[in-house]
């Protein structure tokens, strides 16, 4: 029976305690299977790809890690001496954070993340976690609420990849509903699987450059830079107006 | 959509490709997903599992191959000289071994086995092969079909697990569910399932050592060993009676 609970946590509690089968899978509303090991969970710095590496080193001051997963960004932080809110939706997540030494870690949605909580002087949504913007609608909201939880001039550093950079067929085929759909190219209804268990259905959002462009207009952030080593993969810097 | 295909030598290929997401998802009828990873495919004999590598000692004469995957057993003993026939449903499984310097690798099931196909002088099984014997009726038909095509003396090395060696809780409500419904313990109700591929519905069987002693008798078989090294992981000698 699939039972319906924290299998992104599960996966990665699992692959933590060296279990080679503990990589979730993300299964897409259309049926598609994909195995979430795109991001190694556990990796330091050095094993992040180039543009998270390179892009990291901007962060500054206080920082909020949106989806911190197993805590890889929040410990490569407080290393560098930065006080770090780690903020996972995965009960399993913030569990394997603080065991693995995130000193604050916090079972909160990016949604839920209030003014009172900051204020932050950097963002962080590694692991494709600029996803969690979920669609057009939602991330103008999103972003006007992190840009009261942060200082002027504040960066926020979101991971994702350029949804039109694909020949796969079934990806080109799922973006083309979307759009006769009215949703946005690339907004990818999914839910996490790992054995028996599916995390609930939700939204997750990748954009190009140019929607990120717009997407962005009116809620307090401009796109200052996009970091990239040329492949579909890049880390975008907001910086607060 | 999910596509009905070749779900299994897609994930082979990609795999041979070097793509680390070239490997299948095996559904459970329950709906519990686990990775196909206890295979490793491509690797040659001193890489296969302890009990793999001690029983293919005993291969003799001409072989078949039953499942060849990607052809590492086939490879294996043509290195040895032997005269190996490679079968598999697997279109893209049995062009692969091909490619991989399979000589004869033929799409074809277990079942589809002539007596014209032999005479064998041994059956492998390997990979938990043994489980497309499917379920009591079925693995006494196969054993019976395969008995005519072999010679006499002529060895079955069949790999499988112990079912019962497990203290899953799903495995063991899947297991019990399975007696309430009068199948074996061990009779999985599965599909592969990679990206957009599903392959079709099929029962895999998965016995204990004592549920083969009885499974092969009348068959013309008897279960002369067994090589394990203790995990739940066995490979069983049946030898032509």
């Amino acid at each position: 029976m699939v039972v319906i609970g924290d299998a992104y946590g599960q996966a990665m509690t699992a692959a933590f305690r060296g279990d080679p089968r503990g990589i979730a899978s993300v299964e897409r509303s259309d049926g598609r299977l994909m195995l979430d090991i795109g991001i190694d969970y556990l990796a330091p710095a050095r094993r992040w790809v180039p543009e998270e590496r390179a892009a990291i080193r901007l962060a500054k001051g206080r920082v909020l890690d949106v989806g911190c997963g197993a805590g890889r960004v929040a410990l490569h932080l407080q290393e560098r001496d930065h006080e770090v809110v780690a903020i996972d939706v995965s009960p399993g997540a913030v569990a394997l954070s603080r065991e693995r030494g995130v000193r604050d870690a916090r079972e909160l949605a990016a949604s839920q993340v209030r003014t009172a909580d900051g204020p932050f002087d950097t963002i962080v949504m590694y692991g494709n976690n600029l996803g969690l913007l979920r669609d057009a609608r939602h991330a103008r909201w999103l972003l006007r609420r992190f840009a009261r939880a942060t200082t002027h001039g504040a960066l926020l550093l979101g991971g994702t990849l350029d949804p039109y950079r694909t020949e796969d067929p079934s990806h080109l085929a799922y973006q083309a509903e979307n759009r006769r759909r009215g949703r946005m190219s690339g907004q990818i209804r999914m839910r996490i699987r790992f054995n028996d268990l599916a995390s609930p259905w939700f939204d997750y959002l990748f954009v190009s450059k140019d929607e990120l462009v717009s997407l962005v207009q009116g809620t307090g952030w401009r796109l200052a830079d996009t970091i990239d080593d040329g492949s579909a993969q890049y880390v975008a810097v907001l910086e607060r107006a």
